[in-house]
C-alpha cells in the first residue's frame, strides 16, 4: 500500500525540476550534442527494434525514469502480475493473459490450480474445431460445407481478433478448405445488415463473442442473424429443415458464461469457454482468437502465442533499463507527465496493420483512462494520453499537416518492418512490391526525422515564408519488426499490453477494470424505455428531453 | 489586414476573463440553473437538428464569442468565400469548393468567367460515363462488361468518396447492371495486392485520382494495376490482347493535370478534370466523387449536392447566432482556446458513417493545424485539436472510458439519424431493425447525459466507492440528422467544411494550404536514394543512421 502519492514522492519531484530545463530543449540540439543516441537508446528483444533516441530526453532522464519505476515498484508489481496475484483489486482477481501463451510444459498455480493444462485444453479445443472447417467438414443444416464465419462480437471480442486476421492475412495455410471471416460490431445493426445481402445461409456459421455473454449489441445482432438463418434456410425447404439442427451448426459461442450460452441455444459441444480472469480487451490469445485461428490455422496460431510469451519472458527477466515494455512506458510517463503532450499518434508503416490503431485505442485508453488510485484517492496528475492512429502513410495526407505545422504536441509511434515482399515467387513483381516497401520504410524514416529536426532538415534554402517553417521537436519513437509474422505480432502485442501495465503502477491506478463503462449501460436502458414507450420524460434533464422529443417528432412525422 | 493578434483584441480579451468563472462551471449546475437550454442553444437547417446546450457555456459566452466573431471579421470572410476572393492567400488562389454545388441556373462570375457551365459540363461527363458503367456498356479489352471499380487515390482522393459511398450504400438504384467499388490507398501495395488476388482483370477498372497526378503513392499503385492488367489478359489470350485497349478501357482518370494523365496514358475521352481552385480535401463535389456516383447513380449525387448547396445557402444568409456553422465553430473555440479541451471526439451512432470520423481528421487537422497567421506571424494560442472518432457504439466498448473516468478533457460530437429503417418492407423485420435503431439512439442520448452530469445521472444508491464515481462535465454537442440521405449527408459534410473556415478566420491561418506536408515528401526521396542505393548516410542524424542500417542488415540476412 502506498501512501504518499506518487507525484510527492522524490523521483518524480526530482522530475519534474529536471524537466524544468529539459522541457526547453530542442531534439535537434540534443542530437547535435550527443553522438551515438540510437546505440544509447536503442534496444532488441523478441524480433523487435524499438529506437527511442528521438524522444526528448536525456541519459540523466531515463536514470531519473528508471528512478520513478524503482520507487512505484515496478519490478514487483511485474512479478506479482506474473505470478497470478490479485492485480485487479477493484474486481479482486488476477489478470493472467499471460497465462493463456504459456508452453504446454510450464506451469502456473494460482490458489493452488494450475492453470496451464486448462489453457491447453482449450486450445485443442480449438484446434479440433478449426481442422473441422479446414477439412470442409464442419456443415450447415443442409448438409454444406460452411465457407463464411461472420464474428459477432464488439470491444474486446471483435478489435483483437480484426486486427489480427488482418494484419496475418498472408499466412493463409495452402491447401485446406477455405473459410471466409467477417466481422459484425455495430449493435444498429449496418454491418451485419450487409453481410446479410450477401452471403448464404447454407454456408453460413456465426461465432458470437461476448466474455458475458450479456452484451445488447452482440445479442442484438445475433438475434437478427438467428431470424435470418431460420426464415431463409426453412422458407427455401417446405419440408422443413430441422431448427435445432440450424442452432446446432450455425453457431459457436465463446464466453466466460457456460450457463448464459446453453440458455442462448448454443450446443455444449460448440462452446468455448474462458476465463474471469482474462480481461476482454487481452483475450485474443484463446478462445476469442477462433476467427484468427479460421484463418491462419493452429500452428500460426500457436507462433503468435509463442511470440507474445518470448516478450513475457523479456519482461519479466530483462533489466529495467533494457526492458522495452518499460521504457515505452517510460518514454509515455515523461511526455504526459512532465512535457504535458497529452496526445499520442499511433503509425503503422504497413497495409496490414490497418487496425492496429483501432486496437491500441481500446487498449490504452480503456485500461488507463482512470484517474482514481487502488486506495481511492484521486489523481493530481495525467494518466493516459488520447491516443489515436492511422496508417502513417495515409495520414501523411490526412493529418500529419498538424503534426509538422499545428500547435498540439504530440508523441507518435512510427511501426514497420524491416523486410518485406522477399518471398514474392515472380522476380518481377517482387523486385516491384519491394521497392514499394522501400518507398514506405523511407517515408517513415523521413516523416520521424521532419517531425524531430523540423527546418534542419534540409539545408538551409536561403529564406523562405513563415508558412514553410517546420518547428520540429516532436518526440517520436520507432519500432522495427524483424518482419511481420505471427510471432512478431505477438511480441508487439504483448510489448504494449506490458508497457499500459507498467504506466498504470506508475500512475498506481487499476488497468483492468472498466467501471466507467457501466453507468453509461444502465442509463441507456432507461433511456430506451423512455424512447419506447413514450412516456419517463419528466427526470430528464432538458437536453434529453429535446433530443428524444425530435425523434418522436419524426417518427410520427413519418407515420402520416 | 489585421495587425493587432486576435487573442489581444477586446473580444477575446472579454472571453478569457469571462472564461475564469465559467471554466469553474460544472454542467450539471448550468442545466438545473436555467431551464429551457435546449430551446436556447438548439438550432435548425438543412435536414439537421445541432444542440449545443450541452457545451459548458451561458447566454453570455455565446453573446461574447459572436463578438469575437464579428471582431475577426467573420461575415466578411464568409461573404469572400462564396464570392471567389483568394482567401487561400499563400497559393494566392480562391477556395471554391462551394461553386461545384451551385444549381446549373445560377452564375458565379470570378476573374471575368462564369464557372458554373463548366462545373455542370464536368457533371454531364460524369453522368454519361456512370450510365455507359450501368447500362453494361463499358467493356474492358475482351468484351466484358466492368463490373469492379478499384478507386486508386490517398487522402482527398480516397477518404470522401470511400465515407460517402459507405453512408450512402442503401441508396444502390436497382435495375441496372450493378458495379462494385472499392478504394486502394496505401503505398505499400497492402489493399491493391489483396484486390488483385480477388478480382478479375476482364471485367475490372482503375480510377486513378490524384490533383496533381504526381502522388507517389497512387501512382505505385497504379503501375501495379497497369503490370496486372497486362500480364494477366494478355497471359490468356495467347494471340494478344492490344495494350493499347487495356489502357484505354480499364482506366480513368481524374486530376487538375490533363497533361500528366496523357503522359501516363488515360485516353483523352476516359479523363475528368477538376480546377485548382479545389482543395483536395474539399474535391469529393466533382470528379473525384466518380465513385459515388457509380454507386448511387448521378440523380442522388446530385441529390448529395444539392444538400450541400443548402447548407451553403444558410452559411451565407443566416444571422451569426443563426448560423449552424459558426455556431460549431464557436463551440470549438471556447473548448480550445478558453477551456483548454485540446481533443475532440466524432461519434457518430449509426454505421453507415463508418470513416466519417476518419474523413473529418483529415478535412479538420489538415485545414487547421496551422501555427502562422496570414500574415505570417507565429501565433500564441491553440488552433485545431487533435480530432479522432470512432462509431459510438462501438467506441462505448473501446474509449469511453477515458472520457467517463480519464484526467484529459474531451469535447465530443455526437451524430445520428432521427429515424431509420421505416421504409423496410417485411413488417417483421423492420420492427426488429427499428427496435435497434433505438436502442442505438438510447445509447447516444444516454453517453451524453452521462458525459455532462457525471454521477448525477442516477439517482443516489448510497455510498459507492470512488472508482464508481463519474465527474461528468465533459462538453459535448449532438446533432440530428432527419434521416441519413444523399441530402442531409451532404449538409452535414458542408456544415463541416465551413466550421472549419470560421475557426481558420478568426484563428487567422489559412485552411486552404497544407505546406506541412511538403517537407517530407522531399526528405522521403531522399531517403529512399539512401535505402536503395547503399549511400548517402552521412548527411544523416544518428537515429536515422541506425534504422536504416537494421533495414540494410535485414536485407542482407535475408540474401543468404
Amino acid at each position: 500500500m502506498r501512501h504518499t502519492p506518487i507525484d510527492q514522492q522524490r523521483a518524480w519531484c526530482a522530475l519534474a525540476e529536471h524537466a524544468a530545463g529539459m522541457g526547453r530543449r530542442h531534439l535537434r540540439n540534443l542530437f547535435a550534442e550527443q553522438p551515438g543516441r540510437f546505440e544509447t537508446f536503442g534496444r532488441r528483444a523478441a524480433g523487435l527494434t524499438l529506437d527511442l533516441s528521438k524522444q526528448r530526453w536525456s541519459e540523466t532522464t531515463l536514470e531519473l525514469l528508471l528512478d520513478l519505476a524503482r520507487e512505484a515498484g515496478v519490478p514487483e508489481a511485474i512479478r506479482g502480475l506474473m505470478a497470478g496475484e490479485r492485480v485487479n483489486r477493484s474486481e479482486d482477481r488476477p489478470a493472467l493473459h499471460t497465462a493463456l501463451r504459456l508452453p504446454p510444459e510450464a506451469s502456473l498455480v494460482v490458489d493452488g490450480e494450475d492453470l496451464v493444462p486448462g489453457v491447453h485444453a482449450t486450445l485443442e479445443r480449438m484446434a479440433t474445431m478449426v481442422e473441422r472447417f479446414h477439412a470442409g467438414q464442419w456443415r450447415g443444416a443442409t448438409g454444406r460445407a460452411i465457407r463464411d464465419v461472420v464474428n459477432l462480437g464488439v470491444g474486446g471480442s471483435d478489435l483483437g481478433p480484426l486486427m489480427v486476421t488482418h494484419a496475418l492475412a498472408d499466412y493463409r495455410p495452402e491447401g485446406i478448405h477455405r473459410v471466409d471471416v467477417h466481422f459484425a460490431s455495430t449493435m444498429d445493426g449496418s454491418q451485419l445488415a450487409d453481410y446479410l445481402t450477401r452471403l448464404n445461409p447454407e454456408t453460413t456459421l456465426f461465432v458470437l463473442s461476448s466474455k458475458s455473454f450479456t452484451t445488447i449489441d452482440t445479442l442484438s445482432n445475433a438475434r437478427t442473424a438467428r431470424d435470418w438463418l431460420k426464415a431463409r434456410l426453412m422458407d427455401g425447404h417446405p419440408e422443413g429443415v430441422d431448427t435445432d439442427l440450424i442452432m446446432r451448426q450455425h453457431f459457436i459461442g465463446v464466453s466466460a458464461s457456460p450457463e448464459k450460452m446453453a440458455d442462448w441455444g448454443i450446443a455444449p459441444d460448440h462452446q468455448l469457454e474462458f476465463w474471469e480472469w482474462v480481461g476482454g480487451r487481452y483475450s485474443l490469445w484463446g478462445a476469442i482468437g477462433l476467427p484468427i485461428a479460421l484463418v491462419v490455422g493452429m500452428d500460426r496460431f500457436r507462433e503468435l502465442l509463442a511470440g507474445a510469451h518470448a516478450m513475457d519472458r523479456h519482461f519479466s527477466e530483462a533489466p529495467l533499463a533494457d526492458n522495452l515494455p518499460v521504457l515505452l512506458a517510460l518514454a509515455g510517463i515523461w511526455n504526459v507527465n512532465f512535457l504535458d503532450i497529452r496526445a499520442h499518434s499511433i503509425l503503422p508503416y504497413d497495409g496490414r496493420l490497418e487496425y492496429f490503431a483501432a486496437y491500441l485505442e481500446q487498449l490504452e485508453m480503456e485500461s488507463n483512462g482512470k484517474s482514481v488510485t487502488h486506495e481511492g484517492h484521486q489523481v493530481d496528475y495525467s494518466t493516459c494520453p488520447v491516443l489515436w492512429g492511422q496508417l502513417g502513410p495515409n495520414a501523411q495526407h490526412a493529418f500529419y499537416q498538424l503534426l509538422h505545422q499545428g500547435t498540439q504536441a504530440v508523441e507518435c509511434d512510427f511501426i514497420a518492418p524491416r523486410v518485406r515482399y522477399d518471398d514474392v515467387e515472380d522476380p518481377a513483381t517482387r523486385d516491384h512490391l519491394m521497392a514499394q516497401h522501400r518507398l514506405t520504410l523511407a517515408n517513415c524514416f523521413a516523416q520521424s526525422r521532419v517531425l524531430m529536426l523540423g527546418d534542419d532538415a534540409i539545408e538551409d534554402e536561403g529564406p523562405r515564408p513563415e508558412y514553410k517553417h517546420y518547428r520540429g521537436n516532436q518526440p517520436s519513437s520507432t519500432l522495427l519488426l524483424d518482419r511481420l509474422t505471427p510471432a512478431t505480432l505477438g511480441a508487439l502485442i504483448a510489448l504494449y499490453e506490458h508497457k499500459v501495465f507498467v504506466q498504470a503502477t506508475i500512475w498506481d491506478i487499476n488497468p483492468f477494470d472498466q467501471w466507467g463503462v457501466e453507468l453509461g449501460k444502465k442509463i441507456a436502458g432507461e433511456t430506451q424505455r423512455i424512447l419506447e414507450h413514450h412516456r419517463g420524460l419528466d427526470g430528464m434533464d432538458d437536453s434529453t428531453r429535446g433530443l428524444i422529443e425530435a425523434v418522436w417528432r419524426a417518427e410520427a412525422e413519418g407515420e402520416t
